[in-house]
């Protein structure tokens, strides 16, 4: 509590009402699988995939954060209007260059003021 | 006060020391100069163009903030160690997909947190 | 740019609404005038002295700012609805307790969503 | 994943190591059991609370997040040297004022740069 949720693959799910809601609000962690140690490594996170979500300003996605295992790399707060406004849908996306030591495992939070807080499956990168 | 900082031309600058300190520190939008309504649109933030920043634990890049005139799109905090940490260096870098229905002045703040705030210079974005 | 607007003293300005605008949307650093170095010392900030803001999903205070000198110490970011929600205006308070180790100017930013940001005189605290 | 660690009665943990890193890192939401709806309602989060926790570049409590059921009201972003800088201990406070309209049940999160994400028991507000 607060409830966490989490993404579910959306072909499992069988009323269009619920796949539109669950994957709007799911955060994708999109990158290589492999990164070079020492060099800059873009990571980005897009909100929703195939469906987009509203923009209204009593309901929109103001929080973006990416998490390497338990560590907190980055946040990205958003404001009210930055896809469109009152009326619009869009993917919230931010992309971080980072730059990696080791093997890591990224994991995203989005936060939909309305909906709460939403957690991406995580995603392994290998580091040579 | 806070001192707003904001970019010199490091041509015009003199000493290499000098040229590193402004240039690390300086934010740059980078972005097309044309932009579709209502179709999402990336906007980098690079701080630092020919020099890189330390990422040190009590000196790094821990804000980037981008302003569309006088509104606040999105912020993104960064923690030290996203660019490879203690002894490393190097450029933070956040690009932030947005919608525009109008032409557009972004302007980018970053703060370091050794030396205060730093201002970009604006870019104007037409939108057709 | 941003512009960054300075508190002026209403009691100097004549016609009510622009007193009420200038107010509401000026941040206020309220703390004692000496602090005990290495003890837990309260700073407030609040925005509006004599007049309430809105808060409205379109228009609220959204990110309160205290800076020590150049130095960010601390920065909160509020959710529309934290002041009663649509309809309702308030005060946006933030305390925030800091360890001083010797003489602090503290500045505060606040940032409205339609009013931009605004800037509070500096009030300077003696450390002992 | 990220691991969200839940305070745990440290009158039932028996390492006094162990007590004090629980302690140090938990969050605790203190404020009155009762509001009226439409006023100012003081909400502290106090992380830590027999214990301090340390203060320094590579290891301090950086973010303070207050939650009404789902919803996220508010969140502090904390810099290193707020609690004295480095070798310095201390527990990170801060108040959000809020106003209440129907009953509230708050909880906080806190994240530590080393030790990861906090999240506090919940307090049940009852709003006449």
């Amino acid at each position: 509590m607060p409830k966490i949720n989490r993404y579910e693959d959306i072909d499992q799910v069988e009323r269009e009402a619920k796949k539109d809601y669950i994957d709007r609000h799911s955060a994708f962690v999109q990158c290589a699988s492999e990164a070079k140690a020492g060099e800059a490594f873009a990571v980005t996170v897009k909100i929703g995939d195939q469906y987009a979500h509203p923009d209204d300003t009593d309901h929109y996605i103001s929080t973006v954060t990416l998490y390497n295992k338990d560590s907190k790399l980055a946040e990205a707060t958003l404001f009210a209007g930055s896809l469109g406004g009152q009326g619009a849908k869009g993917n919230t996306e931010v992309t971080f260059n980072v730059v990696l030591e080791k093997d890591a495992t990224f994991v995203a939070h989005a936060f939909c003021t309305k909906h709460g807080l939403w957690e991406s499956d995580s995603v392994e990168v290998k580091v040579a």
